[in-house]
């Protein structure tokens, strides 16, 4: 007795959730995939069960996971629910239960339930585990085959609290690297930071206070370096008391990047001051000696969200161009330099991550091209050349809405950049998705391959690649 | 690495495949579904798992059943493909094997391979057994919960050779009366009757010949006698040993109905002659004494198939309308009278089949209503009242294609008629499929709710209700 959905700008068009979970074996293929192209991407997103109790928000849906397996040409496809006990609870009541981010929206009779949160923002395969991640709670673990939902994972009990959805696994020990905001729970300036062995196994954990209480979506480690973001889209229950947006964006506090010597602990941060911006995503950051370069996906102010007066964002700053952020460690200074390197708006930026906190040269990135559609994000792709900042691009046209790119290498040899760049594809003209695959040395020739659905992936955010050689 | 389907008329549009098996537990409903309306509607219809091998035809895609099951205004929906021999071995070449009518047309590999069938017409629930019905072959098994195949059911081994997609099911003892043509396998005059108990036993099998060999799709009973028809959509291998068409309409022949009396034996039919003319499908029979009245979609000939020199059929009279037909075995005639009931273009004929066989008032059917639109099919519901001959219609334009509706009665012991019509809607506009519900006494009001999915039901052909109450 599912009701529809309401009419709110994220449950409509690309937006709209799917309601059936499906297996798709052998999918129809346009062009042909390579074959030296073995593995899963796995793909998550907000897919609420049920129309929302109070006001939607993007970010609040229920994780679904698609998978895309690729064998020797062959593409099968399927997509499950993150069965988190938020879902079972609502599928057991047939609607929605809790709010999105206020649990004073709960219905009365899950008031005091603890729930493990809504799995619905990336998809991580580290420590042999299939991990579905939110920043607000722990992992939620699946089956890398059947999708099954296995459960909450904190490392064994180990982990305190919730995980970021963007950790960094270090290429050359095989760590993954984390924090957590909101580390204590509620809505504070409180911050963790992890560090799980090549195995998964969390091996270290430090606390430490933001200068104020932000939403951290994402962070950037280099070789020596760990690097966290914060910047004034701001948490605040009191806030939410008087009936104001729980999170905003506030103009008139300025952003602090804190930089940790990996060598060193939380104590050893050193904040840097800067004007008020926004980053969801960087691409990636290295250092050169005290030196530390990253690149990022930078908003003049954040999107999707209200200011703190309740006004809306202004579309032009709320769209984030590539920039690059310098910082000295050797110098007598706590600012560091901006630079925009191209006007372009883009998200969802990547890379060869084999290259990931070390000097690299290739960067990956969905885009609008040509003024873009509405409702349909990103129509395109981007390639940045770093050494000569030389940019390629794919778009379809206006129709078509692509989503984050995923690097393949074509061997775990390959030269950096070498391999396939994996994204899924929403048709706005059928209603139905598909995935592509480029070479990602030539984007703008076009996909050498389409993997066809009958239906819908509803736009999502994050995915990552699970080699099967 | 599944290759596109080629653009076949039957294969676009709503009749294109869908190529995922899922499972959606709780659609959403606009409208409310009745709270006594309690059970499973199956459905099957021809969804071919690859791009076929030689020439297609509408008639020849494997089976996928599609079941809806509807629980105190709550509906679940989960469709999977019926895999028979031929899907399993084309599933794991990946590419179809065996051509649609010509044996000749199938891969070297499979030259000699016997198979089980396409199980791709109709879905029966009978004897405690959920069977998949396609003309050519013995009953394929499903799980009535699941939908995983079982396999082919013989009757415990008494059933030799194939079972026709339209049983009929006394309403008064429960037995399953059916029928087959080709009844020795090869393309032939020969023919089969059979009755299974209420318990699903196989108790009756009689073989007879036919005048000549034809595609007999159903055949009619009544409380006392049991209708074949025979006409002239013939089927000929040494045609197609020619290369022209296996089956073809032939005007030059005239129509045979054999009418045998339930109480006799197939040495007891008598053959009534008349115009050359095709039914795929009756609505009912009835016989008062020896007076037999049939009600029929007829055509002036057979839609589908090519005429015997290859010419197409012609369009006006290759639609069918709704016919009766009236036999007086008292009579020193072997003439039938035909009667056209309505002008309007109709097909699947249903009723209310507690009322199969006998003396009946109301009659359902799928029709073209204001000329229709190409490629859609029918896209409007009929409800015929006999007594007065009065049509009541529903459609809601020519962007809905509509399927064959399923009568449910409110109550089992409701009057006649008092009920629901269950349909599919094909929506062209979304290429999305969804499930309606009608009050059966005023289909001219619309339906009382609609259960809506994420994906396009492919045309199909028929369904059956199973009732959980």
């Amino acid at each position: 007795m599912a009701k529809p959905f309401p009419e709110h700008p994220s449950l409509v068009g690309g937006y709209k959730p799917i309601r059936m979970e499906c297996d798709a074996p052998d999918l129809i293929i346009e062009g042909e995939f390579p074959k030296d192209l073995n593995g899963t991407l796995y793909r998550n997103g907000p897919n609420p069960q049920f129309a929302p109790r109070g006001q939607y928000h993007w970010f609040g849906g229920d994780g679904m996971v698609h998978a895309f397996q690729i064998d020797q040409g062959k593409v099968s496809y399927r997509n499950r629910w993150a069965r988190t006990v938020k879902w079972q609870l609502e599928n057991k009541a047939g609607e929605s239960l809790f709010g999105i981010f206020n649990p004073m929206e709960n219905d009365p009779t899950v008031a005091t339930v603890e729930t493990n949160g809504i799995a619905n923002t990336n998809i991580v395969w580290h420590g042999n585990k299939l991990l579905a991640l939110v920043e607000s709670n722990a992992p939620f673990e699946m089956n890398p085959n059947t999708l099954e939902s296995i459960g909450s994972w904190n490392f064994d009990g180990r982990l305190k609290g919730a995980m970021s959805a963007h950790p960094k696994i270090d290429p050359e020990t095989g760590e993954m690297l984390f924090f957590a905001y909101n580390a204590e729970g509620s809505i504070s300036p409180r911050m963790a930071f992890h560090v799980a062995d090549k195995d998964g196994c969390l091996v270290r954990s430090e606390w430490f206070d933001a200068p104020y209480a932000a939403m951290v979506h994402d962070f950037i480690t280099t070789r020596d370096y760990v690097i966290f973001p914060i910047m004034p889209l701001t948490g605040s229950m009191e806030r939410a008391m008087r009936g104001d947006p729980v999170y905003a964006w506030e103009s008139n506090r300025n952003s602090y990047i804190g930089i940790m010597p990996r060598k060193g602990s939380v104590a050893d941060i050193s904040w840097f001051e800067g004007d008020p911006a926004y980053v969801f995503h960087p691409m990636n950051a290295h250092n050169e000696g005290e030196k530390i370069i990253c690149e990022v996906c930078q908003y003049e102010e954040a999107p999707l969200f209200p200011h703190a007066d309740g006004s809306k964002p202004d579309p032009e700053k709320s769209s984030a161009k590539l920039s690059r952020w310098t910082f000295d460690l050797s110098a007598e200074t706590n600012t560091y330099k901006v630079e925009q390197l191209d006007d372009m708006r883009t998200e969802f930026p990547r890379l060869d991550e084999r290259y990931s906190g070390l000097s690299y040269r290739h960067g990956y990135f969905a885009c609008v091209i040509g003024g873009g559609a509405e409702g349909n994000r990103y129509n395109g792709l981007g390639h940045i050349d770093l050494s000569s900042g030389n940019i390629k691009t794919f778009t379809e046209g206006n129709e078509y809405a692509i989503s984050e790119p995923v690097f393949v290498p074509r061997q775990n040899d390959s030269p950096e950049g070498e391999g396939y760049l994996l994204a899924t594809v929403y048709n706005s003209n059928t209603d139905k998705s598909h995935l592509i695959v480029l070479d990602a040395e030539n984007i703008d020739a076009g996909p050498l391959a389409r993997a066809m659905l009958d239906h819908r992936v509803p736009f999502g955010f994050h995915g990552n690649w699970r080699s099967s050689g």
